[in-house]
């Protein structure tokens, strides 16, 4: 039975995980808090990047001696391997904790097995505290390694009525400043940002995350199947972060730099690139997650593949009786053949509403 | 200073007011409660339809002799005028209320001046103790009174990407069973439900209102410009409720019956009928509140009429990438010129969020 302390300790130990989103891949988030053998708190810490040392070690390394006799709370089960830094199992016994609660169990082959070794070293392992709570701030880690692709969080930002810009194109602003705040910290979060070659050349974007201090800069992608829409110049090559511009096969690409062009199958049926493909691709140089930005196009041809994990929609209160919608063919011709989704979460952001769905269970993967 | 007692009792005006909501036209709905000498309630009441007594005269009734020395609350100024029912200030000042407390001012000319009448009766009278609240239990009648014309509430219900049905026209059904339910509570509340030509072509509706015990059927209001939608036994003609079939003046409607025919003139510019003379001519009939209920071409009439009072869109956690969109040209065309509206609600109803806004009030009668 968990007390109060335990559960205080861990949800601190969720909020200092939650630090790491977007700078931890391929790695997941990860908070601990260590309370002494008294029960005060003697240290906390988060995985910061990968490469660096795990959210035990940080917390360790506070706790020093007071570590031993101490109970530490991590969101999700210590580490058993040697990887890059040494495995956390080993490092907790030796600093003589008496307890670990952990909030969920790794499911990555290659590290799982930490509680087992501590039982083996007399240490008191409890497993599940604030369990959904935890899972909630590792889902793009925990949906990446369930699936093999990076999880994809597709936003888009529309009218009350569905548009995403005027019947002339003109778009400046749907929504408010807050939301538009609000999108960087998504990015923020995100190992990488997907866009299409329409909002390349309606936008021409600079993709970065701007007024989020220490943000890492995700990669930015963009699907430019033709290799048409990226110019020289454009502002998505200004080499303030990595940028890939995925293009198909056939395509010449002669005009971008080398190192940005990710070459791709084409997709088998309708427009644009094979999406899972892509994917794969990401996944392979480390992506856990996507924030994909449109335009509609490219969204449909996600939404197509099964390869939205969570919507985000910003709906200015607004209405315009014209202009394109925010999501195009996605391959649904009828409504039975509709995505349906749950929503769990709707906030307002300054004027703005911002609804959070993910699609229905018996859907996923469809 | 408005004691706690005094706060109760409006707040229990307000909402027995909310019960005459749909039955009341072109009256507005009002509530009232009495309060003895000594502070105990003695009598409540609400005017239940146009004709009937008022809200007053149904609170006096049942609280008799004691209301001789109480307080009278009630959600409107105490009428002042002889219409089908006496005025209600005589009759407090007869029964011997002591005080009377009223929440919004009357702003009929006809009507107004009760509050004079009952101050020289040697009552003390106090205006606006939760006037706002009581404005809004009454938003539909002041607006008409103010506008001269009936309030208008568009309801529209669409998936998150602003759809309205699927690609080949279906969409049974995009929202849930309780969105539906709630639509009939609007239905309740409207003294007419206005469709177009479209919906009654495509869904054949009935548009009376169901499983609410009691309700008034709205009047059923058919914009058929050209008079072809409507045919001999569409359900919207089967008796259960009063009909009109808005025509073109120089339609030809002989097909229909000649007492359901409103004859209006076309719009000036753009598709169907001029909405203005719609309105007036329900304004005339008695009707003080509409409930637009689509589709898209008629809805963007509206708006483009700056005939939109309160925008009600149900959205349901869906995503179909095509389809008709909630709302057709309403003479947008770019995005300086969209009808920017505040939210005032959003409600979780079901699975669907229901978003209540109106519009700007710089914009309202654009």
């Amino acid at each position: 039975m968990a007390t109060a302390a335990d559960m205080d300790a861990m949800r601190r130990a969720i909020t200092l995980a939650a630090r790491g989103l977007g700078s931890t891949s391929p790695n997941p988030v990860v908070g601990c808090v260590i309370l002494d053998a008294t029960g005060q708190q003697a240290g906390e810490g988060f995985h910061q990047r990968a490469g660096g040392p795990h959210a035990e070690i940080h917390a360790l390394r506070a706790a020093g001696h007071r570590a031993r006799g101490g109970t530490a709370y991590v969101t999700l089960e210590p580490c058993n391997h040697t990887g890059r830094t040494g495995p956390c199992a080993q490092a907790l016994l030796a600093a003589g904790v008496r307890r670990v609660v952990y909030a969920v169990g790794d499911p990555n082959p290659q590290a799982t097995g930490g509680a087992d070794t501590l039982r083996a070293g007399g240490v008191q392992v409890e497993r599940g505290l604030l369990a959904d709570e935890a899972e909630t701030g590792n889902t793009a880690w925990l949906t990446s390694v369930r699936l093999g692709r990076p999880y994809v969080l597709w936003k888009y930002a529309a009218t009350l009525d569905g548009r995403i810009a005027a019947a002339d194109a003109t778009s400046r602003w749907i929504t408010s400043p807050e939301s538009r705040a609000d999108v960087h910290r998504l990015r923020a979060e995100a190992d990488a940002v997907v866009v299409g070659s329409g909002t390349v050349r309606a936008d021409d974007p600079q993709l970065g995350v701007r007024g989020i201090d220490g943000a890492t800069q995700p990669l930015r992608v963009v699907v430019d199947t033709g290799a048409t829409a990226v110019r020289p110049g454009a502002r998505v090559l200004d080499g303030t972060a990595p940028t890939l511009i995925a293009v198909a096969d056939d395509a010449d690409s002669a005009h971008l730099p080398e190192d940005t062009v990710l070459r791709l199958p084409r997709a088998a049926t309708g427009p644009g690139l094979d999406i899972p493909a892509l994917l794969a691709a990401l996944h392979e140089r480390g992506i856990r997650s996507v924030l994909l930005e449109g335009g509609p196009v490219l969204a449909g041809s996600f939404v197509a593949a099964g390869a939205v994990d969570t919507v985000v929609g910003y709906l200015a209160p607004v209405l315009l009786g014209a202009g394109p919608a925010a999501l195009a063919d996605a391959g649904i011709s009828t409504i039975s053949q509709a995505l349906r989704l749950d929503v769990t979460g709707t906030v307002r952001i300054g004027p703005d509403l911002r609804i959070t769905a993910v699609p229905v269970p018996a859907r996923k993967g469809n």
